[in-house]
């Protein structure tokens, strides 16, 4: 993170990401879309390759982008990677991305996977919270925000586990909102409601893919738009959840 | 509208906004926001006075608005101006933001108020509705926009006959998103979850503006941004519904 | 209603539903179980022949019953008819059942249609809800109970005007809930989630009907027995609203 | 479990109660209530003596009840349980009570709360549901419930930790009911709105019993009465969820 040096009298301004995969999935257009706005970019995930191919790439688009790697299920990482952060600017959006889907029959589910999919996704997001909200506090202002699904609204199997995680991140974004808000801390839950358009379905479902035809999942540079524009609302008028979906999606 | 003539081929942008009366309200702050974005507005309201004074202020200001008043409970009405507006544009936003708010406890509010309440609220969300998805459908695309609500998610005395028509409207423009959606038209409801910092507030509660706050009520020109970037949302990534409140607002 | 004297000291205990027609639908299920239940009942709708044939099994199971027809659209009917009950007993119950439904594509649904839905099902309730709060109030306790259906919850073409419709209601009944429950008024909102296996539904789709199976739809009496459950909880612990479904119903 | 031995050819008819402490809580309640309806009762908690005190109370009362010690959160705890059942007779009604609330701004609460908070709430729903649904699903029928409360509606601090947990018990229960349902086993949630008048408020906040007045906390009693109506429904008519909250609550 050399490049996020102090210029002058101005902190450089952070956006920290977690949960960033792939290149094609809608971390990485997050990350891209911050730093397209000025932002320095931390990128966290569990693996260091795939952070660094997006790093480099916002790099050589004359972007600002550092890989943080951890895992959100220890506080310890986070912690971390926060105080890292402290040393190289002002953190003004975290966002957190992670999640941990589980597919399966409810009888089928061990307790393992049960656990798993709410560490990442519940648990992860309330540590990822607790990391980010210290320095977005000092800062006096800032905006955390989460990615929520569907699964978020109501619980359907084969997605038990999945969604069951994804409810109480939900209320945990609630809960944050309401604490935090006349703090000036800008708490909102974005509700990706249709397949995305990126690495897991091209790769799972080429079919659906096709089937759902031009602009009928969700591009991840059109989700992160949201991220942005929740950054921007003036807080006279701040947004706690929004949906996104395709114009043809069936809801 | 004589200012909204055809430039070469490219034929004039127009933004029909309906439910606008004081230049302090959220009404008029829509017109100058998609006036402002190079529209040609035109703005609807029953009160020609208080249309002129908006149109006036965006004319100076370079931009493009006409004043059509009319009666949102009158299908006639919406139709004629609908009819003028096919002559002078391509209409690609359209914004219903038109209510009648009734404040009584239950049993003192008449049969009367209760429908009236309704006739603009609801019914008259209908008759926009069905005036704009005509030019709307024939363009091919554009949006279709409401303004809901604290009461549009939750029935509570002394607002009941409000509350009933807000929650009818909003479940209205569901039913225009899920049919619509899929023919491009992009359908939103946006729940304005607070006191507007505008003329009917610091009239009638002055003290409860002052207590508010700096920012603690809903600025008109921020919740009007909100549209805008509604309307600007990728087709991949629609909105059917965004919530706005001030950040100090308890809810 | 000349067998709804007063025995004794204690005044008739008495049943009012509205929006009661066939004999095989939900109104005719409900006077049903609150006569076996020992109360007076009075039947209201439109057809005074289809509430005959009701009166008239209810007095031959030896149960008490009344035909009082009259329209929920019009005040002066309700109005009429509460004074009626009052002259026969004390109000205990008081249940709305009457819809306006609808179906039609958005475009297609002409403004009477819209209007029509919206006077029968929300008005209806409320010119409904006032007439049985006076009487309700005054002796000091009872139940006011809706009917409500899947559009109750949301928005879907083609029953944009009978949802928008339903979704007023829902609001009214909250608003009540709120404002009479302290006043030991119990208002409550059942949603009949799915088909009922009534007349309309055998007529209009007999293979619906073979192919969802035993228990497939919902059953007047079951549904019946959920506002009887209502109308007997105990004031610690009242519902607002709860969901009646059939066991396979996907939802 | 000595009383439950099989009379004749009929089984014994096993109601499996989870979440139970204080005599005055609901589980209690909930367990005094399906023993009066003639269902030998099998108590879960982590406290055997306060199990034993609700034993020796039913069992006077001429009821049939057996404690059964253990933990929610762990599985073989549950899995053993749900094996003694089986050889004592069927199961019919599985109710999930436990909860694990924790109270404090969300900064000051540690990783290790967090995680309790769900432990308790959510994996323990999950897990007894699992240890549950194999009997139920062998004897063909049956009832699962799950108690909700406000907080699983909506996050709000200082309750982050409980509101998430609940909200996704509460999803869990629709994934349950959704996949259930059509097995026959009525899988519900019971959102509880409101101060249960039982131990933990009379010595928490006297003073709030004492001014909420009479019925203005729920009574446990009142509150066990929707799990048996719940059990009861006829399965052309099942409810997912029900609210319950005192007459004069506000919400």
């Amino acid at each position: 993170m050399t490049e996020a040096v102090e210029q002058g009298q101005e902190r450089t301004r952070l956006a920290w990401i977690a949960g960033v995969g792939a290149s094609a999935g809608l971390g990485a257009a997050l990350a891209r879309r911050f730093a397209r706005e000025g932002f320095s970019v931390a990128v966290t995930g569990r693996s260091r390759e795939r952070l660094d191919v997006i790093v480099e790439e916002i790099r050589r688009a004359g972007g600002h982008a550092v890989a943080l790697p951890g895992d959100v299920t220890r506080e310890a990482d986070l912690t971390e990677i926060a105080r890292q952060l402290a040393d190289t600017g002002t953190l003004e959006v975290a966002i957190f991305n992670a999640a941990g889907a589980t597919r399966a029959p409810t009888l089928e589910l061990s307790a393992e996977q049960f656990e798993a999919a709410w560490r990442v996704t519940t648990l992860g997001g309330f540590l990822f919270a607790r990391a980010a909200l210290q320095p977005l506090l000092a800062a006096g202002r800032g905006s955390l925000l989460f990615t929520g699904a569907t699964a978020s609204l109501r619980g359907r199997p084969p997605f038990a586990a999945f969604a069951s995680a994804k409810a109480g991140l939900r209320s945990l974004t609630q809960s944050l909102a309401r604490e935090f808000g006349p703090k000036n801390i800008h708490v909102a839950h974005v509700v990706v409601d249709g397949g995305i358009d990126g690495e897991r379905l091209r790769t799972s479902s080429p079919q659906r893919v096709a089937e759902r035809g031009e602009d009928g999942l969700l591009n991840p540079a059109d989700i992160a738009d949201a991220y942005w524009y929740l950054h921007r609302q003036a807080r006279s008028a701040w947004s706690q959840e929004i949906d996104l979906r395709p114009f043809n999606e069936s809801f």
